[in-house]
């Protein structure tokens, strides 16, 4: 299957941390390039994130600004 | 001034296309990785947005999601 | 791979409208239950999403709302 | 008065859980089927959320993703 | 019945722009401040916006960013 | 610099509530009418924000819906 989602990023968790309901999870896309995501603590449980596994970062395009 | 978006890509502009009222901007933050942007098109003529414009591309932390 | 969005709903694609750049698509995700979606219409050309089509409908925790 | 958000779903409360700032509400739509939403725990308090209330779920339809 | 959205704000519909799918909604909150909207075009119908047409802004917490 | 988001309003911290991962900042932008915003915990402490602090509120179009 494929994502709508018009942005997808290869990357490995670099670190977690949880909070009682929402977790902030900082993704290395390229050497020196970090992406922070700020999910639910139940989806890092859930999906087993933890510093060094492989995830895909997935943002909509409607969801991305420009500054210039 | 700082923004509270977490995430701050520079990129330069490598398409866009323009509807009546939004315009999607593809935008090179990488060789070889794009990300897709979808503005309004006042936005993209405010800003004068053509290709080859050197931008930084801004997320908030909670719009990113991950796959894993 | 597994998705941290929170909902996933399973459902069929009933209607599909075109604009230059954005498309809004209509989904039944159970009998007389519709959801509607509006992403890229690149994204609806590159999942070839037509009517009968079977898709499943992704939202973030964090873009839903209550009204009580 | 009506919403622009395409997207309203019925539903009863089925989980509430609060951290300092942000809660996670489980709201069941339909038989088998819930949906969660990520929204502050102020707005959980102020709406008097808890399990057994009926809710409206609201989606606007450019946070709805596709997976096909 | 109340929104979980923390952003409600009255205002006055200032000017409509409807492309195909997509429309831009100008909308003043307070003299001479402007908030702008992107919805559906079918919204805007469905929901008789025109200039004039006295509305409520409404905006979810974890859509707003700060610059400082 | 200038942003792509629609939505820029000036205002003044009035008070900073903050979580594990995310905070809630109340920004008052006009006498008696003030925005929520849900950010990380980590921007708040990195842009040093306190009640009194001047911001400028910023809102993508996508994210305004309406209630008519």
């Amino acid at each position: 299957m494929a994502l709508s989602a018009r942005n997808l990023l290869k990357g490995k968790v670099k670190e977690v941390t949880k909070g009682m309901v929402m977790a902030e999870v900082t993704i290395e896309v390229a050497p020196g390039v970090d992406v922070v995501s700020a999910i639910t603590t139940s989806s890092v449980e859930r999906l087993g994130l933890a510093t060094g596994k492989e995830v895909e970062v997935v943002i909509k395009a409607t969801s991305v600004m420009l500054n210039a």
